[in-house]
């Protein structure tokens, strides 16, 4: 099963390699990570979603709160949090398969962010599932290459039980 | 000055924490840190954005270039290339604010994901200085949470020269 971890840390050099360093320990692959600042720039955070059964991910919990740069650790409920992934596809393109791009761009709310002799690039923000239907579609032109920022994720206030 | 790296790795546990004990050794920050899979899933590329003079960062694409599992390192330079982020932003909202968080949210471009009785979060991609703007126009209604994915590159194809 896959969990995402939501680790907060202090932001400062080193802290990463600590928090990665104790998933390699472990041998334990992650399938993304993202890290960035939050609302208070002295602090960042860190977005873990590794593939797991629940007892490694509680032990994976408690180690990474022992570590001294880690302020606060959240293991995300399914269903209780919104997460998405910033993807850049450059794709290959002649000049008569443009309108077939833009349609796609259009219908699955991608940003065109370059257009070249040969290419587009497009920036689409959405769950993997979503972007493997993008892949999908585009695939037949053929794919050049792919960025992605690794999935983040936020708890959603409307699941809050009150 | 701040440069933008580029960087394939094999994609197995262990890679990231070596790339960034590299910078950490050399108390060396990173303004942010992308990770995730190329169109070959073996293959995972880092894009690091960090701050420093010329010679620092050729220093580290240097030892980059020796890690064993560093596939490839490149320098990306200005106006070569396209650059976003993606960031997830919770502000809080009364029930009378939501038409004017609605607006923002048109004008900026940014999607509403989750409603809750006294907040909106709102997803967004795109330039950092873009987000400052956005941030900047949140801030009366009082932000209350931030994530944000790290800023992903890839190389412009209308930027080469033939």
């Amino acid at each position: 099963m896959k969990y995402t971890l939501s680790v907060l840390v202090e932001n400062h050099a080193g802290v990463l390699s600590k928090v990665s360093g104790l998933f390699s320990r472990r041998g334990f692959n992650i399938d993304s990570l993202a890290v960035g600042t939050t609302e208070d720039e002295n602090i960042s955070r860190i977005t873990i979603v590794a593939d797991g059964d629940e007892y490694v991910i509680e032990q994976l919990e408690k180690q990474l709160n022992k570590l001294i740069p880690v302020i606060k650790v959240r293991t995300l409920t399914e269903g209780s949090f919104v997460s998405c992934e910033l993807y850049l596809v450059k794709v290959r393109c002649t000049a008569k398969q443009r309108l077939d791009i833009m349609k796609i761009a259009e219908l699955m709310q991608a940003k065109i962010v370059d257009v070249a002799q040969n290419s587009i690039t497009l920036q689409f923000a959405d769950t993997s599932e979503r972007f493997d239907t993008l892949t999908e579609l585009l695939k037949p032109y053929g794919i050049r290459e792919i960025v992605r920022t690794g999935t983040v994720a936020i708890e959603k206030d409307s699941a809050v039980k009150k």
